[in-house]
C-alpha cells in the first residue's frame, strides 16, 4: 500500500502547510455526501489557484495517487466519496468571479463558487444563470458542471450543460487544458466542453468555467394544480406542454412529499396533493395571461389550481419544494432516493408501473421531482433491520430501472452515476458504449488516478 | 498505392451493384461541396441502412480505405471533399423519418434527411426544429450534426448540438455506437453525442438522430432596421439584447450584400443597407407587443425601422437574405468568405477593424451574418489575375483571424474547420488541446480511414 505520509512535504510545497489537512478531525468532514458514507480521505488538499491544482496533479500522477475533487459534496451517489486511500481535493478556495461581460451575457468564474452566490450576483447586474439544482444555496458550480446538474428549471431553459461554453481543466498528469470559447458559438474541434460536463471527476479536475447568463425575466410567477391522482398528474403535464405557455419548471408533488414537508413546518397553503407545481417568467403582462391562459387549461381537466398572490407566497411554496429530501429523510431515515426518467408520453405508464411495483413488494414509497423533464425522484422507505430488507430494496431498484428503460428512459436524469448507479450502467449503455468509454477513461487518465471506481463498473 | 478496383464485389455485395458508382461520369458531382473543388472519389456507395454502412466500413477499415461520408455537399469549408482516393458514402439515402413522439416532442428520423423536410414534417404535427441554416431547402440532418450547423435562428434557439439527444454512429471499424437518449436529460456515461456534433465525419458515421423538438410558434414577425453605419448596427445589436425582448435571430447585412441581392432580382422593399433583419415568434399579441417595443427602442438610438405587415412580405425579406451567399458570388466569382465570431461586447469593435484590415490592404470586401450571436460571414473580393493577389487574400485571412482572436473571438462559428481553416487551428488552440484532440482521433479511428487529414494539420 502507498506510504500517503511522505508526501505532505510535496504538497506543502505547492499550497503551503495550512492548506494540507491530514487526520481523522480535519478530514471526517469529507468522507460522505448527500446521501453516501465512504472512507476519510487521506488528505484533504485546498489548492487556492490553477497552478496549484496543476502542481497537486503533478505529484498525484508521478506517485500514482488517486485524487478526488469535490465543491460542497452535496452530490447524491456518491461522486465525491472515497472508496480507498484518497486526496481530496476541495476546491471551495476557489470561488472567485473573475470577470463579468453584461454586453456578451458571459461570466468567467473560478469551479469553488457557490451557485446561489453566482445566481444573486449576475442577477444584479440584470441577469440571469437559470439552472437551479435544489442545493443551489451550498453546492459549487464547479461541482455542477461535473455532474451537469438539472434542477427546478429546465423545461425552459434546460441543464448546466446548456451553459457552460469553456472550461479550465487540470489534466490528470497536471497539464492545463482551456476548452471551447467565450462566444455563443463556436466550431473549432471537438465539443471537449460539453466530454468534461457530467464526466463526475474522472477525466479531468474543472477548475474555471465560462457561462452563459441571459437577460434577466422581470417577472416570475408560480402556480400550483392538484389533481386526483398521479396519473392525472401526468396528464396536466402532457397539457401544459402542448399549450403554446412554456413554463420555466413543472414540478411533481405527491401525497407522501407533501405529509413530509408540511411534517416540516412549511406551509403549501391549503395546496393538496398530489399536485404540480408551475413556474413562469418574462415580461410581467406576458406572465399574468400565461398564468390564466394555463389556469383555464388546467381546470378544464379537472385540477384545482391556485396562483400565488405574490412574491413572498411565491418563495414559499419553493421553499417548501426545495426542502422534499431533507423532509422524507426526517420522517424516514432509512430510504432509498432514485432520479430516474422517462420520455413524457410515459410518463402516466412509468408512474403507474412505479405503483405497482412499490405494492407487489410491500414498500411505502414517494415520488416527486421535475415531471416536465420527465424526471422522477423516487423514493422508497424501509426499516433496516426488518429481514430482507436490502434484498427487497436491491429487488425495487433493479425493477425501477428495468421499467424505466422499457420506457424508453434512463436510470439516472441529473443525479449521476458515481458509486450508486454504477452497478446498473450496463443495462443502459450497450458493451460497445462501455468499451469505447473505458478507452476514454485510460487515454485521459492512463494512471487512472482521477475518482478511480467511479461511473464504471470495476471488469 | 491502394488498388481500389478490386472492391467493387465487395461493396456490391454489401450493398448491391446499383448503389456502387465509379467513374467519372457518375462520381465528379461529389468533386466538391458549396466553395472547395477537390478530387473525384474513387467510389461513391449509397447505403440504405445501419447495416449496409457496418458492412462498407468493415471492408474499408480491414483494407484501409478512406471513408468520406457527405449529406448533400452543402459545407463551405471542403470538409466532404476528397484530397486524396477515397472512398464517398452518400448518405442520401437514408432520408426517413423513423418516429415522431409529439407528446413527447422528439423525432428519430435517418442522416439523409433533407432539413426543409424534417422542418415541415414536425410543424405539420404543431412542433418545430428550431435550427435552421440558410441552405437548409437542400442540406441534410446528418450533415447539420457533423457539422454542428447554426444558421437564422441561434440568438433565441441555439444550434444543432442544443436539439441532438442521441445518435446511433458506425464506428470507422463498422460497430454500431448507441449515444445518448430519448428524454430531455440524462447524464449516464459521458456526452459522445456532443463529441460526434460537430466532429465533421473524423470520428464516425452519423447514421440516425433523435431530436428534441420544441411546439411550434404560433406566430412570426419580421423588422427590419437601418442604421447609418455597421458600427451603429452593432449598437443596435446590444440594444436589442439588453431589452426584455428575445428575437429568434437578428441578422447584419452591410451596403454591398444589399446591393448584390438586389442586382439579383430580390426586392427588400426599400429597406436601406446597413440593417438589421429582427426574427420574432411565439403567441400573436406577444410578437404584436414585443415588435412595439423593439420599434421604440431601436427608433431611439437613430434606426428607421420598418416592420413586415404580413407573412408574404417577411418571406420575401429572409429570402432575399438567404441567397445572399449566391448573389455575392454571382456578383463577383473570385471571393473568400470567412467565417468568424467574437463575443458581442467586441462586434463594433471587430467590425471597425475589419473595414480598416479590408481598406489597407485595398481590398473590397463585404459583411453580413448572424450578428446576434457575434457571428459574421466576412468576404473579400479579389482578381486572381492581379499579381500578388492568393498572397494579398492570405495576409487578409491571417489577420482576420488575429484580430478575431485577439477580441476574444472564434475562427469558425458555424461553418467548420474542414481544409480551409485547418492551417490556422493552432492559432485557436492550444498545443494541449491539439495533442489531446489527436489521440482522440487515433481512439476512435485508429488507422485513419475517416474524413482523413480533415480538421487536423498534418504534423
Amino acid at each position: 500500500m502507498t506510504d500517503f505520509a511522505k508526501y505532505f512535504d510535496s504538497f506543502a510545497g505547492v499550497l503551503g502547510a495550512d492548506n494540507v489537512w491530514r487526520g481523522e478531525r480535519e478530514c471526517a468532514p469529507y468522507n460522505h455526501d448527500n446521501k453516501i458514507t465512504g472512507l476519510t480521505p487521506i488528505y484533504v488538499l485546498r489548492p487556492g489557484s490553477v497552478p496549484e491544482v496543476q502542481g497537486v496533479m503533478r505529484i498525484c500522477n508521478e506517485h500514482g495517487l488517486p485524487v478526488i475533487a469535490r465543491g460542497a459534496g452535496t452530490g447524491n451517489v456518491g461522486g465525491a466519496v472515497c472508496e480507498g486511500p484518497a486526496v481530496m481535493l476541495d476546491m471551495m478556495r476557489m470561488d472567485r468571479i473573475i470577470a463579468l461581460d453584461s454586453v456578451s451575457m458571459t461570466v468567467k468564474v473560478e469551479a469553488g463558487l457557490i451557485t446561489q452566490k453566482l445566481q444573486t450576483t449576475v442577477e444584479e447586474a440584470g441577469l440571469f444563470y437559470p439552472p437551479d439544482p435544489a442545493s443551489a444555496d451550498a453546492c459549487t458550480i464547479g461541482g455542477n458542471a461535473a455532474t451537469n446538474a438539472g434542477g427546478l428549471r429546465a423545461v425552459k431553459y434546460g441543464v448546466t450543460k446548456d451553459y457552460v461554453l469553456g472550461l479550465r481543466v487540470v489534466l490528470a498528469d497536471g497539464r492545463l487544458l482551456e476548452t471551447g470559447r467565450a462566444t455563443r458559438k463556436g466550431v473549432v474541434g471537438y465539443d471537449l466542453t460539453s466530454l468534461f460536463v457530467g464526466s463526475e471527476g474522472t477525466l479531468g479536475v474543472i477548475c474555471e468555467l465560462t457561462l452563459k447568463l441571459v437577460r434577466r425575466p422581470d417577472c416570475r410567477k408560480t402556480m400550483a394544480a392538484s389533481f386526483m391522482d398521479i396519473e392525472h398528474c401526468a396528464e396536466g403535464v402532457e397539457k401544459i406542454l402542448q399549450s403554446p405557455v412554456l413554463p420555466s419548471g413543472i414540478e411533481m408533488v405527491d401525497e407522501y412529499c407533501l405529509a413530509a414537508v408540511e411534517r416540516s413546518g412549511k406551509d403549501l397553503r391549503g395546496i393538496t396533493a398530489p399536485f404540480l407545481l408551475i413556474e413562469l417568467d418574462g415580461r410581467k403582462n406576458v406572465v399574468e395571461e400565461e398564468a390564466a391562459l394555463l389556469d383555464e387549461i388546467l381546470t378544464k381537466i379537472g385540477a384545482k389550481t391556485r396562483v400565488a398572490e405574490n412574491e413572498k407566497q411565491s418563495r414559499e411554496i419553493w421553499d417548501a419544494r426545495r426542502v422534499i429530501s431533507d423532509a422524507l429523510k426526517e420522517m424516514a431515515p432509512k430510504k432509498i432516493a432514485e432520479d430516474v426518467a422517462v420520455p413524457i408520453s410515459a410518463l402516466a405508464k412509468t408512474l403507474g408501473e412505479i405503483e405497482q411495483l412499490a405494492k407487489r413488494l410491500a414498500l411505502q414509497h414517494a415520488v416527486y421531482g421535475h415531471a416536465g423533464d420527465g424526471n422522477l425522484h423516487v423514493n422508497v422507505f424501509f426499516d433496516p433491520d426488518e429481514q430482507g430488507a436490502p434484498e427487497k430494496i436491491e429487488e425495487f431498484r433493479g425493477a425501477l430501472f428495468d421499467l424505466t428503460l422499457d420506457n424508453g428512459g434512463t436510470i439516472s436524469g441529473e443525479h449521476g452515476v458515481g458509486i450508486s448507479k454504477r452497478p446498473f450502467i450496463a443495462r443502459e449503455l450497450s458493451a460497445v458504449s462501455l468499451d469505447l468509454h473505458r478507452s476514454m477513461k485510460e487515454l485521459f487518465d492512463p494512471r487512472g488516478i482521477l475518482n478511480p471506481g467511479k461511473i464504471w463498473p470495476r471488469k
